[in-house]
């Protein structure tokens, strides 16, 4: 980690007591910092803060995370920031305390190096064994649970594969292990349904507002393995890598030349690529 | 928090990287000290080791555990120590790193003043509306990912209400926010089955072990919600509150003594009560 601002002192250090590290207490944002743009600031900003408002944590100043956010990428041109909020410490056991003091935690990291290829030619999937479980309270939202992807992303160690599928219980797709889910499939754009779990991602959100303007017809629905096989083309869609086609799911190899063209344009000109 | 110690060293800090804030990648314990011990340890120790492997971290050395719980509780009596084992830092996003340093956290808080009425006359359960996901991976280990826990137990305030009885999506009982569940139903205990989801208890473990003891019968299976009102009895376990008995759940009142009182008399000696 380059730099970190806890309520806007810098530090390296929390409390033991933050409930965000007793029992996961709280949100997450990672955001592209690209061309040193802090890009789809406000989409990021409107997720948190429903996700504070699903927890009932108040809602941090989004003038103050800015302040920070700037005030660390000051000079930088391309690298990531995270932000956490977390319910801060305090209350007895799993009760959170009546007025909660949230801890606001603003990071600065080094911008990842995915291969250039992984955007051109597309990317390898794979099928995680680990589910994710249905929690209407929790999903969409992009909270601090996250040992399911801790254990999905275990799974596999060969760079060649750039992702993992995950399914849910009942075996419908939801999303990849960081990254959200498109297919093109019988002429339309599909992603699944996160109405029951997986995180909506900002770029998800993107794609899905640039698909509208283009007149791309977009469903959200359920989604199973059998249409992912049977589909023309996947991407994958993450805050830092954009969109990523796929060129294979397991033994199934994609056109990714079929993806809309005008659509990667639009969504990179709003990523600052 | 009286006293707390990291890897052995006091402080009250710990590293913004740490993965048990990141993502609760991580497992902990609540163990009671009662009368100058720290009760059923042994069980502690089985299920934050089995929680290790499930999690793939390394097990804690328990010779070090209990040494520097010991040095907490020095001349202390009555007291809660919390052990939280986290991966640690690093890796790349979700990807754990190749070789995790844990970190090892034991901390002492003060008893919690449970009315003494609660374990004489009982206790009124509520029902939460918040579920439990359901997720094989994560069932039966205390990890550190609980904000179901959280919500469920922001959802009354009220003193007179101890717990919250809490469902899976299916609708099936489960637990409840920081207790598990015991019915006393066609003659038989019956807890409900927790492959799917909740933790598994030490005091819900002991119950079941002197259960066999005295040859009372019982069984481990799927609750509904009709079998919980027409018990004849239902009790809670939880490490520090050892059995609570319930005198109500929503309109519905069970007879207390009809809880084997050989039953709560041994569970109490293991408990040093």
């Amino acid at each position: 980690m380059n730099q970190s601002l806890l309520n806007g002192e810098q530090t390296t250090l929390i409390a033991l007591t933050d409930r965000g590290l007793q029992y996961g207490d709280g949100l997450f944002e990672t955001i592209a910092l690209s061309a040193g743009q802090l890009t789809l600031w406000s989409y990021h900003i409107e997720r948190l803060n429903a996700g504070c408002r699903r927890l009932a944590i108040p809602v941090p100043d989004e003038s103050l995370l800015l302040k920070e956010a700037e005030l660390l990428t000051k000079g930088v041109k391309q690298g990531v920031v995270k932000i956490i909020i977390t319910r801060g410490s305090g209350g007895r056991g799993y009760r959170p305390p009546v007025s909660a003091e949230p801890n606001r935690i603003v990071t600065l990291h080094s911008w990842p190096d995915y291969p250039a290829a992984w955007f051109k030619t597309g990317v390898v999937l794979r099928l995680c064994q680990t589910r994710l479980g249905s929690n209407p309270s929790l999903a969409g939202i992009k909270h601090l649970n996250r040992l399911e992807q801790v254990l999905a992303r275990r799974e596999w160690s060969d760079p060649e594969i750039a992702e993992g599928l995950m399914l849910d219980g009942n075996g419908q797709v939801i999303e990849a292990t960081q990254s959200n889910l498109f297919l093109l499939y019988d002429g339309q754009l599909v992603t699944p349904d996160l109405s029951c779990c997986g995180v909506a991602g900002t770029v998800r959100r993107l794609v899905m507002e640039v698909a509208q303007e283009q007149a791309i017809p977009l469903e959200i629905s359920a989604v199973t393995l059998q249409q992912v096989r049977q589909a023309d083309a996947l991407f994958l869609t993450n805050a830092i890598t954009g969109i990523l086609p796929v060129k294979q799911f397991e033994k199934v190899r994609y056109d990714v030349t079929s993806i809309p063209t005008l659509l990667i344009e639009e969504v990179n000109k709003h990523l600052h690529r």
